[in-house]
């Protein structure tokens, strides 16, 4: 099954810009995944092809036409009726790799970007809209988050990376950031590789990297470490099957 | 004074990819910001053009070699030498709009893509190189998330945006989600523009749009909400103006 992603966009030509390169070029040339852009301005309904409108209640900047959205939207859900619909938007929930995970195992996804000031808020009253956002910032506009979260799904389809890989995002998953790597040369401007790299015993290695994985995490990434030790202390007492079981 | 960019990347041909497109586009023709790429792959420093190996200790995938990027690095500095040099990696502290303002008021940025199964550690100690991560995701390469990082900053630009829209980032730079928007046409579907906003009373509006950003934020972001409350019991009490003289 081909994963198939489809942008509403109104800038079509910006994909798939870089992921029509390298590892997802690949692949997309493979048929691995497909790619559709559709652009928002066949939609207007006047002659003039008007996608947006001043702010009500004032404001700077413009605000996209529910009315042109839902349209373009709809058009996008005849095509594709069991992918689900992302809204890229700094209001939207932080996307996780265990999201990305969901949705390269699926269908595909359709991807609207925002241009100018965001979107007519009752697009996400009046469609199944998931906002999601990359971070906090702001950009011109939706495409290079849309860019960045296809390219996360891409490398996850089978074929893609093949097995070797697979290791890496494990480790994010269970909300860890992942152990320091190191590579020929041994030594360098001074600095070596840590002994126990070199030490050849398998279990001193894994238990290395893993203290090495919560130590940065929790120096860096307190929000994830929080989580970590969460989720830990619930699966240690059995609490997380009880939630599990209460469908939370 | 023109913005800086240089990508270090193994593929320069994702460069200007959707940055070469609309407001960063004409922004580049305009010469308000440059791009330069620098081929990793140029520094290597065997005729195999190696520049990458197996990690030390065992484990999938491969390793950037420290000497390598080293070299690409020291060019580039040697290039821009006031251009902060940021590593995308999801090991990195999370960028913020904060941040972006900083790097847009700047002389330029180095950015360092890495792909594969990362950097050698080595190189965070051995360079001044700030890593920056853009969400708790996986990507193939770095190259999507410098291309959001440089989007973010170049609509910053001087001339790139119009004073227009120079409100938008300032409520995310408060630490709380933007407000809803909504435009013509005032009934769709059945869904009708919030009273308040046609009221034409302009500090009824803005604090119907205050109170909808503290709520969107506390609902949907308390991360977000719990740092924006520190921060104005803080303010509050003075206590701010003492951190800052003492460089916090």
């Amino acid at each position: 099954m081909t994963f198939a992603a489809t942008i509403l966009t109104l800038y079509p030509e910006m994909f798939p810009g870089p992921l029509g390169i390298s590892l997802a070029g690949r692949a997309l040339e493979e048929n691995r995944w497909s790619l559709a852009t559709v652009q928002i301005r066949d939609f207007a309904a006047d002659k003039h092809r008007t996608v947006d409108d001043t702010p009500a209640g004032g404001g700077a900047g413009m605000v996209l036409k529910a009315d042109v959205l839902a349209s373009a939207i709809d058009h996008a859900r005849a095509a594709q009726p069991d992918a689900p619909v992302l809204a890229m938007t700094p209001r939207g929930k932080p996307i996780s790799q265990a999201r990305i995970r969901e949705l390269a195992a699926g269908p595909g996804v359709t991807i609207l970007c925002g241009r100018f000031e965001g979107f007519d808020e009752r697009i996400f009253e009046g469609r199944d809209v998931e906002e999601v956002s990359v971070g906090d910032l702001v950009l011109s506009g939706g495409e290079p988050a849309a860019l960045m979260l296809l390219d996360a799904c891409i490398r996850l389809l089978p074929g893609v990376m093949g097995a070797a890989s697979s290791g890496t995002e494990e480790s994010f998953e269970q909300g860890l950031l992942e152990y320091p790597h190191y590579t020929r040369p041994q030594e360098w401007e001074g600095r070596t590789i840590p002994e126990v790299l070199r030490s050849g015993d398998h279990a001193k290695i894994a238990a290395w990297r893993k203290a090495m994985s919560e130590d940065h995490t929790r120096l860096r990434r307190p929000d994830l470490w929080e989580r970590h030790c969460g989720v830990r202390d619930r699966s240690a007492s059995g609490a997380r099957r009880e939630n599990e079981d209460q469908g939370q």
